[in-house]
């Protein structure tokens, strides 16, 4: 059966998510909702994305020994100098990278793009790059929010980018230790696809699942919808096959458990393009769940709704807790009752019956033998219960399955109809969890209406640790005239509220561009300076995604 | 109340473990059996250590200005030069630094010792030393097995070593997020008496618990005996405080996530004291247990007993995974029924009538809520009968616990009587622990039967991951005449057979000195230059216990 976890779609449009005729269009009642909640005068569908032709590439500037050079290592037709190629590869799907392409500026356009079909061939195409003086992105989805796929070429006078689309196998799978290996290129779908059969998930379903590569996920550690069940990316992976500037590099142990040394593996892991191309991994796979078991609790609160989350995972049995725990403020789920339709009204004032006029729902899932599931849930329940939740049903959990992935289709919508809106994350220790939320919220919330606009932020949970929990949230505003310095604004409160209340300036959307002037406060100046030693030894000439993690005075100079 | 795991005892004397009181000297009817298997003429008290006063210490060659500035940052009453201080501190743990020692040869001890008070002071002491051009060596509870403390001073003219122990303080404990910050001197009993009245544990119990210190577990990525519930030391940690001869470095965030980049906590973890000393450090703590329940059952193979391991681990219900899990060869077994006494023998006795002549006994021990232990040992004997266990209820569990710490006591009387007896680990996928467990075996056994000489090997599981285990060989025979040599050929063979297997050379041991030469092999040439390029970075000038980890040519030369 073809689910939407291992369908799999063709990669992203130029100017956007996915396959638009996937998008499902936003309801009258929803448009209005924003209309009203926004107060902005018209939704109408006024912002569209200029033509392909229209968009602005610069020349391509590599001469034609390179292009030789390039395409005797991967055969000619794996070497793209369109510029229809090139502007699928301008940058990633950040909501900055979406208004600069859709307005027809792709200026940073790589020069060219290969499509290596092996391991060795990505050695070779570095190779030259050192040779040449070539930057080089890596390119899996290139879901990239944080700019981490930005075709930056710093002080190079060419840039490479590496689309790995064409490494996509499983290679061996391991069902007695419960290991898969992949070429690195494979996307979420095909991953889970190949290992199916075999009885096996990976378990990570990021909301980029559908574009998103393994690579990509070990490239920025990665955490998935069901983390809280199956653990991070950097929990998942194993060991990986690196190829750097410097030569090849394997890192991680085939061992369970070893104690020989500082663990490399964790260096590669979250280097996000910057020390070389990851061509293949070994990652932990479960057993396919034979069984899921939904269920949703409504919170008076959000911190009630945290807190009780927080007994779930101390207080619960080992074992019992959901791989899904997701808990959205009262603004996110009175979004969710507005544009879920009569269903969710009828939800709506059941909870009020029951005094939560304002509800924050929490929605779980459980995964793997169905006794075990419901056994999970019944105890679960006491305690969500005991806490102050009140069951709703399972219905807002599989609704939120059907619908896990269509976020980034919706914004693509906002955007034509000049809504702007993006996401960003981080993660706190559970005392700290209420006062992240309060205080980044209302950053955001400054940043967007400090013009006199209305502006909506919505908040939720999705993965919950013994320490402490996760914090994602999406805001909306109109789209003011500069779309860009409106994000920065944004983005600029937003990040300085996370380093003040002493959370982490990303809890999985990584560093790339867009973070990297917070690392000094999140690592330290002497963390940064250990950064930059790990690159000079792998990428002595700085090719490797220039400006990115790395704030750019640490780059390698030769 | 008091138990073996918050019973605080004295430092290790010079020439062996712990509180020599507290050792249980072995019965006439094991020695006889060590005699009569190792094939030795007799097994009489006939190699007692020299006396402390003829052990040979190099003059301390530290010049009057430098113990002057040392005075200065610690007060002169922490600072020695006594001959007593620096023979305590001449070396680790192993057979081999027993050996030495117990012979009179301390030559290599440190110049000075030196007991800080502070994390500041620590980093007072490393300026010093940086100046000086002096090596440091930091001694937590200075259990080494691997020659991680030994006081190699390379190519500088004095060296002193850092004594941990007064730096032992809880400092904070965070109730809501289970975590608790140390000073990172503190020893495996004071920690668990410091958290037992806040209701936690650490759950950190290797053999060397009752000397070892939490900067030594994180320094060399140690495991504990109830590792597969509690996880490893690695798993345990959230961040440290690092002196570093480039100054304090903090590694580790305080987000229970994070996507921030390469997670430099796992460079300083497992870096054995050669980046720097580790200060402080904050941990992941669990509820203490309410219970413990014990049980035991007896394969007719290790092979089968491992693969029951195996089955616990992937088909038992998540949560129902014991805490302790410990399974021991044939060989191990019918050693612990020897040595046993009258209970054992009946159990051998019932196990031969249940068609079971050779036994592989595996241990287990749930902790926690005692009626979630006792379902979860309820489900899991399902699971072991039916891969062919017999129970043997949940005296041999309660045995072994009693005895835990025991260990390198009987190692000390049986060096005294003549026999040589060391241990070594590994840990394997699953698809290899029996091909590994096979040829390691083999080339110890080959390596001390070289000379027509009688040995004994036998081995246990102790640690289970998803995906392969733990495997530790413990080894006796007669004591040759040159001992070292002795050890030299056993280790090397062995270490070679387990680079060969494609297991880790160590699971929980470190590197040290001993493994530095089988790093190559572990991480590669350009790992090796990773692990260099931190190095450089946070000690530029070398000075940190030079000689270990890595291998020296790739050690800083200024």
């Amino acid at each position: 059966m073809v689910t939407n976890l291992t369908e799999e779609i063709p990669p992203s449009i130029w100017s956007g998510w996915g396959d638009p005729a996937r998008a499902r269009p936003l309801s009258a009642g929803a448009l209005e909702f924003l209309r009203r909640t926004l107060k902005l005068a018209s939704v109408e569908a006024t912002h569209a994305p200029v033509d392909l032709a229209d968009v602005r590439v610069r020349p391509a500037a590599l001469d034609e020994a390179v292009l030789a050079e390039l395409r005797a290592i991967t055969g000619p037709e794996h070497v793209s100098t369109f510029d229809s190629d090139r502007v699928l590869h301008a940058g990633g799907k950040s909501t900055p990278d979406l208004m600069r392409r859709r307005s027809g500026d792709a200026l940073d356009a790589p020069d060219a793009v290969v499509f290596p079909g092996s391991s060795e061939e990505v050695g070779e195409v570095l190779a030259v790059c050192v040779r040449r003086k070539l930057a080089v992105v890596t390119f899996g989805g290139g879901t990239s929010v944080v700019g981490g796929v930005e075709p930056l070429r710093g002080r190079f006078s060419g840039l490479i980018t590496i689309d790995m689309r064409r490494m996509n196998r499983l290679l061996h799978v391991d069902p007695l230790s419960r290991t898969a290996t992949f070429e690195a290129g494979i996307r979420g779908p095909a991953i889970e696809a190949a290992l199916a059969p075999r009885g096996f998930t990976l378990g990570h379903f990021p909301q980029s699942h559908q574009e998103a590569t393994l690579g990509g996920y070990l490239a920025t550690r990665s955490a998935g919808q069901a983390s809280t069940g199956y653990g991070r990316s950097d929990d998942l992976v194993k060991s990986v096959h690196l190829q750097t500037p410097a030569g090849p590099f394997d890192a991680g142990s085939p061992a369970p458990g070893t104690a020989a040394g500082p663990k490399l593996l964790d260096v590669v892991v979250g280097s996000e393009g910057t020390l070389g191309v990851i061509t293949q991994a070994t990652v932990k796979v479960s057993p396919a769940p034979e069984a899921k078991v939904y269920g949703a609790w409504s919170f008076p609160t959000f911190a009630a709704g945290a807190d009780a989350m927080r007994q779930l995972r101390q207080h619960g049995r080992r074992g019992d807790m959901p791989h899904v725990c997701r808990l959205s403020d009262t603004d996110e789920t009175a979004s969710t009752f507005k544009l879920g339709g009569w269903k969710t009204g009828i939800l709506s004032r059941y909870l009020t019956t029951r005094g939560q006029k304002k509800s924050a729902l929490a929605l779980f899932v459980w995964e793997g033998d169905g006794r075990q599931c419901r056994a999970g849930k019944r105890r679960s329940a006491r305690i969500l219960r005991r806490a102050g939740g009140i069951p709703v049903g399972p219905l807002p959990g599989k609704s939120w399955e059907h619908g896990r992935f269509s976020g980034p289709y919706m914004r693509d919508e906002l955007l034509t109809r000049g809504v702007y809106v993006e996401t960003l994350e981080t993660a706190a220790v559970w005392g700290s969890v209420e006062g992240t939320y309060t205080s980044v919220r209302r950053a955001i919330l400054d940043a967007l209406e400090s013009n006199g606009a209305a502006a909506y932020v919505q908040t939720h949970i999705s993965h919950v640790y013994s320490d402490g929990a996760s914090l994602y949230f999406t805001f909306l505003a109109g789209l003011e005239e500069d779309g860009l310095a409106q994000n920065s604004r944004v983005k600029e409160a937003a990040s300085k509220a996370i380093i003040s209340a002493g959370a982490t300036i990303t809890h999985h959307h990584a560093v790339g561009l867009d973070h990297a002037p917070y690392m000094a406060a999140e690592i330290g100046d002497l963390g940064l300076k250990v950064l930059a030693s790990f690159k000079t030894t792998l990428d002595p000439e700085g090719i490797m995604n220039p400006g990115k993690l790395i704030p750019s005075p640490l780059e390698p100079q030769p």
